[in-house]
């Protein structure tokens, strides 16, 4: 058996990192385990704005690196390793990783979600350069310009009326010939001036030099090519949480998402789950650093009962 | 009838200032109302050591105007005036004011609350230097020092448990011989042995030259005056959250605080609450702020559907 922790969190994005600042500065025995880049998703983002006490904006990076740098600071341990397994048990729960075995009395679960991919030629190459995941993050960067969205479910829809606020044109590129998003958000699309339908396409190619340019877009009808001048393009095909170790071990939502109460606990006494990675989170970097805190807010009273 | 707003957020702390960010930035026409100053509660902290983002810590007063700088950036309109009522109406609400009325489509309470103060000599004085509200916020702060905490609740004694962490000397003065706390708690305090109780107590005057160092006791039972020489005092009896005017209006706990699920949603469609004001809040600078932002991206979407 492996070393005992007080509590024990997987993943290092700002909801990890948050609770990982609030536990060890609570001087709870604390572990935060992170197989990639500490700072999660954020690391992608070139300038985040809406993070509240940064006026000008900053780096995504660099946020990841102050939360770390304040989290560490007060004795937070960090592990780079990946989390392999976990067996939940009432204050004896044991979390498995490619560097060993821990056991805690409290796991909080702040592994994220993925923004699903086209999986085309540009999109890596572009991220943060035209290509964006998040309409609310990166939207009023596009004032004044063209820009694309795919997809066709109510994320997409809904984004692309956010978009409208911002962008003179959208242009919805949906695979189908039908919307599977919602009546009432439908209609308010058909209706807006600046949002027009791509019907039967898809993007096959993103393309640019220093941004974005344009798309290469093929027919799913007769595999016809076209070209779609564009800033940017936003892409809303779905996201999949980092969740699939506790299927069967703890309640989801259909999409994967492990499903909490305001506190963030979930249905096991011990375990917790903050950020992307759970049901209705706004996805934001600063909702995710508030679950974070209750998280560990949370847990830490577990803890001394 | 005055003016009209999609979204108006009652409270100007980091959850009503980060809801205006979002709600600005979304380009939903909002107006945020506040009587008091800017930045709420944190504008009382010396030093806020737990918002993500600034290891060194922040004052927090300037964190309020970062965050409020922030948001007027993307246009939010700030009014300096007393809600005096509000009628809630499916997207017709009416919130009136000392400066006029005005109509809106949704509401976002963030009004917050109040520690209960114990109303004796030198307590205003030294909030900041050594009389603290908040233990998970102060607590690191007196490392080595003997504190007192005045209450006998389970919030009381949850915190003397985790002063205890930090303090060499935890001394809880209670104005009778027993606790209100729960058993488990109660138990594991009597446990502690940094901990002792000071019955039958209650203070009357805090005393200090730049900071606290005594408390003026008097017995409940035979008046008599003792002194503790402490190097700071929490006081732990109870708080009262700022929702008066919707009692009846909106279900409420028995504090009084304002009911919502993990959307930040209240029973009535288009009516949200964030940060202190709700119920099970965390009561922390970077929980209210993730909540304002969920109500901000809650009321985005109730707004276009």
């Amino acid at each position: 058996m492996g070393k005992s922790y007080q509590v024990v969190i997987i993943g290092g994005g700002p909801a990890g990192l948050t609770a990982g600042l609030y536990s060890a500065r609570s001087r709870c025995n604390t572990l935060l385990i992170e197989k990639g880049i500490i700072g999660g998703q954020i690391t992608n983002a070139e300038r985040v704005e809406n993070y509240p006490g940064f006026p000008e904006g900053i780096q995504g990076i660099r946020l990841g690196q102050l939360i770390h740098e304040q989290a560490t600071g007060y004795g937070l341990e960090i592990l780079s390793a990946e989390v392999i397994g976990a067996v939940p048990s009432a204050r004896h729960n044991l979390v498995s990783t490619g560097e060993g075995d821990f056991t805690c009395e409290s796991i909080i679960i702040a592994s994220g979600a993925q923004y699903r991919r086209l999986g085309v030629p540009g999109e890596d190459e572009f991220v943060g350069r035209g290509v964006s995941y998040c309409a609310t993050c990166d939207g009023p960067l596009f004032k004044g310009k063209t820009v694309a969205i795919v997809g066709g479910g109510d994320a997409a829809v809904t984004e692309a009326l956010y978009l409208s606020k911002f962008a003179t044109s959208v242009k919805v590129i949906h695979r189908r010939s039908e919307l599977r998003a919602s009546k009432v958000v439908q209609e308010r699309a058909l209706a807006e001036p600046k949002i027009d339908f791509v019907w039967d396409s898809v993007v096959t190619r993103i393309e640019g030099d220093k941004a974005v340019e344009q798309l290469v877009l093929k027919s799913t009808k007769d595999d016809r090519i076209s070209v779609l001048e564009v800033g940017g393009v936003f892409v809303a095909v779905g996201s999949e949480p980092n969740s699939a170790q506790w299927r069967g071990l703890l309640p989801l939502d259909e999409g994967g998402y492990i499903i909490t109460n305001e506190l963030m606990e979930t249905s096991l006494p011990g375990i917790f789950a903050a950020g992307d990675v759970r049901h209705n989170s706004a996805r934001q970097v600063i909702t995710a650093a508030g679950d974070g805190a209750t998280a560990a807010v949370s847990a830490a009273r577990f803890l001394s009962h």
